[in-house]
């Protein structure tokens, strides 16, 4: 490197140096502000008071993305507002996260990517738990898995939820990537490759054009496959760079998968409702005793006022009393006139409706 | 909430809005900085360049600590910057880590205090292959566990680096909480708790306070502990939460460590040295044939130039030239000169003598 490149060099460093002295002035005075609203909010002498406002944090982190033009990316500028936020929410009231992970670290992930590095946590080991933690408020919220796009709905959240009287206030959703994994150093070692049916077809076409010999057997999870190949080095694993871990396999190839939509859907759960952020879901639990004209005449409640369904789950229902449940998901906060009529429609249309909450849509993508 | 405080309320939010936007504004002068330093780099047509350097990173985060008098703490400020960092770094040139967890995500945990979030990772088997990703160029850096507080110094590690020609480039502490956990809901009908020696003299007022009935029995590691807990569930075993988890144990308490020095130090390794950043620390092995008096001998190369020796461990060597291996740490990097003529002067006195490396102190606390 030349004299002249390294003096430039040294310029722009000193200029990042001013620019990280700014950034920390106002990271300070964001402190301070934040402290102010906890006093603002406690003045009144209440105790009870909520510094946690999903729909609010859902909303700076859109103004976020709607200004970036920067050269980082939308979701990289809003994971460090996130981190911001959350620093500065601990000076409020720090709040705890109950969670549960049937593959650990994305469980925690998730923790993160809503509530950000500096809420706590508290780690249980059931679904059922996550629930009673923040029920008899040992955590202010839980997380919980609610869709796996490999393994779908999650039935211990389903069935919790229609026992709960929390909340449903925020929606997480994580991308997960396939690895192929085996004892085995090398790809052409490996004679036959497990995994679950869906983890199989998502990664198809790198196992054609990359094992074109190997042998193909579906079996029920991708954590079932890790375990049998740490048990069998002719055998090759999908699963994820954790289930590597856990078993102590080699990961030989990492971000198999043909399409990126391999994830894995949270909900977040309190016991606050939460108000509208200006986009937001309503989830909620429906039956009807003559299952098919009535599910298309519940439907038309949203239809007809042009509310769009995200998500329809239906479920074989473990009580006599109803064929099936039916999980639904709508555009709009129980608040909005619209949606508040819709409701009302829907609730004298069926024999079970549970309201599980509204909340905000995540602004990550 | 009166009128009044509402309209308070919503003034201090306009005020965090209008941070926010300005914190924005220079994060994304920080990106355009960042890539201008890459163009200076790679100017004069070099290929090989670094863009990561651990010395740069240190003196930011420093300068960060010095400057913070804001309500959040050190610690916190330099998390945030050190994320901030990651995201500008990732533009220039995306790093990859190589790191084996034995305890899963805290391995992780240390990638993301080292490097940030943005930093790619490739999660591998066993410690000798963090070496080997590093050396074959599969990850820039790797992230091997060096020491832990409950349970020593690390052997696997110790070994490759006694091979190795990768470079020690920075030190990462973690500390790691202790949690009582059983099959049991209740402390009241646990009999025996087992956990690592270690583990126990850590938590021993606790349990002499909080469960004073019980019986107590050392074994192998916390982990064995966590394991034979979840087979008898009459035991508690003291581990992480991560063990809780991994176990599908329920965590009764957390934190009852007495004093809170429960942690474990990493080591990055590279393929660079890195250059003095003003507080740095040297790692080094050396041997002498007798024991003895030629280690006061050593030692005292560093001690009469008042040079401070941070951390020594004596190891049984597995090779018969050498009855024990010293692995040292001073303080200072081997471009200052007395350090460098104290190092001179220590390699002329022992039988085998391998610098590992000079790297920053972590600003880190």
């Amino acid at each position: 490197m030349s004299q002249a490149e390294k003096e430039r060099l040294l310029e722009i460093r000193n200029e990042i140096d001013s620019i990280d002295a700014e950034i920390q002035t106002l990271i300070a005075r964001r402190a301070e502000c934040a402290q102010q609203v906890a006093h603002a909010k406690t003045q009144g002498g209440q105790v009870d008071v909520v510094f946690y406002r999903p729909e609010r944090e859902a909303q700076v982190l859109r103004a976020v993305k709607e200004r970036n033009k920067s050269l980082i990316s939308d979701n990289e500028m809003m994971r460090l507002f996130r981190e911001i936020m959350s620093v500065c929410l601990a000076l409020e009231q720090p709040i705890k996260i109950a969670y549960l992970g049937p593959e650990g670290s994305y469980s925690h992930a998730s923790v993160i990517k809503q509530f950000g590095a500096s809420a706590h946590t508290l780690a249980v080991s059931s679904i059922e738990e996550v629930f009673t933690a923040v029920e008899k408020g040992d955590a202010n919220y839980g997380l919980v898995p609610v869709e796996n796009s490999s393994e779908g709905a999650v039935k211990q959240t389903q069935q919790a939820l229609m026992k709960t009287s929390l909340k449903v206030t925020g929606e997480i959703e994580l991308v997960i990537h396939h690895c192929i994994m085996s004892q085995n150093e090398k790809l052409e070692n490996i004679k036959k490759v497990v995994a679950h049916t869906q983890a199989l077809g998502q990664c198809e076409h790198w196992l054609k054009n990359n094992m074109p010999w190997v042998e193909i057997e579906a079996v029920a999870s991708n954590a079932l496959a890790a375990q049998m190949a740490s048990q069998d080095d002719t055998l090759g694993a999908i699963a994820s760079e954790q289930a590597a871990q856990l078993y102590g396999l080699r990961v030989l190839e990492s971000h198999i998968e043909d399409s990126h939509e391999n994830s894995t859907k949270f909900w977040a759960i309190g016991s606050e409702e939460t108000e509208p952020s200006g986009d937001d879901k309503t989830a909620m639990i429906v039956s009807m005793s003559n299952k098919s004209g009535a599910l298309m005449d519940v439907l038309s409640s949203f239809a007809s006022r042009k509310i769009s369904m995200t998500r329809i789950i239906s479920v074989p229902s473990t009580d006599t009393k109803w064929d099936y449940l039916f999980f639904i998901d709508i555009l709009g906060h129980k608040k909005e006139a619209s949606v508040a009529e819709a409701l009302e429609e829907v609730k004298q249309k069926t024999s079970y409706f549970k309201l599980l909450g509204s909340f905000p849509t995540s602004p990550f993508s």
